[in-house]
């Protein structure tokens, strides 16, 4: 494998197409933050904005501030989406945010879900890391609190919206929260260093509940589990396999076993990569699958064997993060290989960008996008900056003759 | 095109492999009721129960009784639908129904639409039709004025669910509400005939309500309006057409233009087929695609070129209505043309009925399914035995000789 040439093309696809591609389409000027509805050619298809994409947006800008150095493009683009935020998706009636607001910022949507908060929360976590600004950090720490406020007492939420399910028939819980949780308690332990330990506690406990959702028998992670922490198995819902979802979650825990300094964590972490990974893997048409069944049975959505951007990305992103971590080469190679299928598949070499949907046969669906209420300038900048930031602690060697 | 074969082929597949299908695989012998989430071969992957489904079968399997005489195990799948959902698929503290529950028939989730009730409405019209019992009558008029009453004030709805968006930036309305209510004014005029003239002027009403989701320039007919009936076109939600919904508005509108002796709608309901089956139709893979966007921009639902069975079924009896009601020959070469796409890339050859969900290129997503919370015995028995009856006139012609 030729390091170079890969680092070459990591580094070249980050800062010369995919954050040009958002800065110049999706910045709104007018009223702030960004829009991320955008079509092939990077023009807006929907001015309605997406709540987490302003959050997540804000995160990664001021993420590359923080690795990169402060770039003023970059900067903008942050405080544009955070300054969004704060004018307009937090509910002022009950703290919640929302998921939807117009381009001017009027809410046109608030759902139960505590992920607008959550992107919120890390988005001004960074801020302060970047600015040293004492009033971010406040707001992290108050969402982020308010998050797990939530996850542990469902009832103190302070939305009061009807319940979803009839929970007296079947009460569930979701895999998504204690790894979301997981990842933004990892990103404020690295902004507010002195309340570390604290962080260090929630994060071993999150990981315990996250374990729950291990199917034993596979190693597979469930999406859902009832309550009582039992599998639902006569019910499609209680065996859906997200092989993406747990290829993220298993990075998040390989970070955290780092951090954690826990070695069998660490390979706790491989495992659950290896077993989604070899059960997303489409062997037919090549890619990871969106949706599987645990036991192979059919998958209620209908979308079930698309090809999804941010799947590979977080296949891209684990490969990248356990190489770095255990220096094995077989991550490098399935790194190379996926990044080999994205290049080809996902990566628009007219237009720029990624597209977001793939058929199964890796075709994007048409008309395509490069942009959506869930796809913005995140999963694909996270992995980029990440490998590119690994990759070159591998080409810094020093220059030796017997090379060339 | 031998009008003889098809004709066969219809009555075959309607006698020979549907039906039998739902009857061997679905019905539920002890709990009562229908499952429907059946994979190719037929097995239940899930064992909750749709509440649509429960409604939507004892309609159909009392409309065959109708239309063929009754037959013991049609009526044992109608009646033991009918009485699930009577026993357990309705909120008692407010009258509204769910939308899923257990196997035996433990409420799982509550929605926010009326669909559920405006399938049990219809179900007991139909009983009504088949066995004169008047407690059906009564049944199916009192969940037909709950509609009608929420559909014109949806304040007055005993159901106080949060509002799905805040409808103080924008507020919508969808036209699947006055067009699924047409079709049940028209199915509550067949039955309930004393009170025809009544049924008359609300189906009046809602057609009017209908031509306010058309969009002038293009003659389509857009899924969301704003309340004072303008378009929002700022917001791809404003744009969607769903080929497959108008397809099966216009032949609502076609019965309803005969019902009612309009020839005008008729031709009304002619252009909105055709202005919605070119829209729709893909010109590369061949079928019909799900949604697309008025102005071709991208379509933000993942799946929205997929194939789906049941927007072939509705371009199959509108097909075969418009041929009935115009005597064009052109509506029976599209039949033709249509049931001939369907059979070679919807029908399993193998273990009988439709695949529910083909990738864009008419390949089933795999693992396959048959049945879903959406898809049960209703919209292909519906298109079949409509296609029968109608198919079955043409063939009813004197033995003459001079033929052979």
């Amino acid at each position: 494998m030729d390091i170079l040439r890969l680092h070459f093309s990591v580094k070249n696809s980050l800062f010369q197409d995919i954050i040009p591609f958002w800065i110049k389409n999706g910045l709104d000027k007018k009223n702030g933050g960004i829009f991320t509805c955008l079509d092939r050619k990077g023009e807006i298809y929907s001015y309605d904005k997406s709540v987490w994409m302003q959050g997540r947006t804000a995160y990664i800008f001021y993420t590359l501030c923080l690795q990169y150095g402060i770039d003023p493009y970059w900067k903008e683009m942050a405080d544009s989406c955070i300054c969004f935020l704060d004018k307009y998706c937090i509910d002022d009636s009950d703290g919640r945010m929302y998921f939807t607001v117009t381009a001017e910022g009027k809410p046109l949507r608030k759902r139960r879900y505590i992920f607008s908060e959550s992107f919120y929360t890390i988005a001004h976590a960074r801020r302060y890391s970047v600015t040293g600004d004492k009033s971010s950090l406040e707001k992290a720490r108050n969402y982020y609190n308010l998050m797990l406020k939530i996850y542990d007492n469902p009832e103190s939420d302070p939305f009061k919206i009807t319940p979803k399910f009839i929970s007296s028939t079947r009460e569930t819980k979701s895999l998504a929260y204690p790894m979301i949780l997981l990842n933004v308690t990892y990103i404020m332990a690295e902004s507010d260093k002195e309340n570390e330990s604290e962080y260090k506690d929630i994060a071993k406990r999150l990981i315990r509940d996250i374990r729950k959702f291990r199917h034993e028998e596979t190693g597979l992670m469930l999406e859902n589990l009832l309550s009582n922490d039992e599998h639902f198995f006569e019910s499609a819902t209680g065996r859906i396999v997200n092989p993406g979802h747990s290829i993220e979650l298993s990075w998040f825990l390989a970070d955290s076993a780092v951090w954690l300094e826990d070695p069998n964590l660490l390979l706790e972490a491989e495992d659950i990569f290896w077993k989604a990974y070899n059960f997303g893997k489409d062997e037919k048409y090549g890619g990871i699958l969106y949706f599987k069944d645990l036991f192979l049975k059919p998958v209620e959505a209908y979308e079930h064997d698309m090809k999804l951007w941010w799947v590979h990305t977080e296949a891209l992103t684990a490969a990248i993060k356990f190489y770095d971590y255990t220096k094995k080469d077989t991550y490098l190679e399935l790194f190379d290989e996926v990044y080999d299928y994205s290049n080809k598949n996902f990566a628009d070499t007219e237009y720029g960008e990624w597209f977001g949907y793939l058929r199964r046969d890796g075709l994007p669906t048409e008309p395509p996008c490069k942009g959506h209420t869930y796809k913005g300038p995140f999963h694909l900048i996270r992995m980029l900056s990440e490998s590119e930031r690994i990759l070159s602690k591998l080409i810094k060697k020093p220059f030796n003759c017997d090379n060339y």
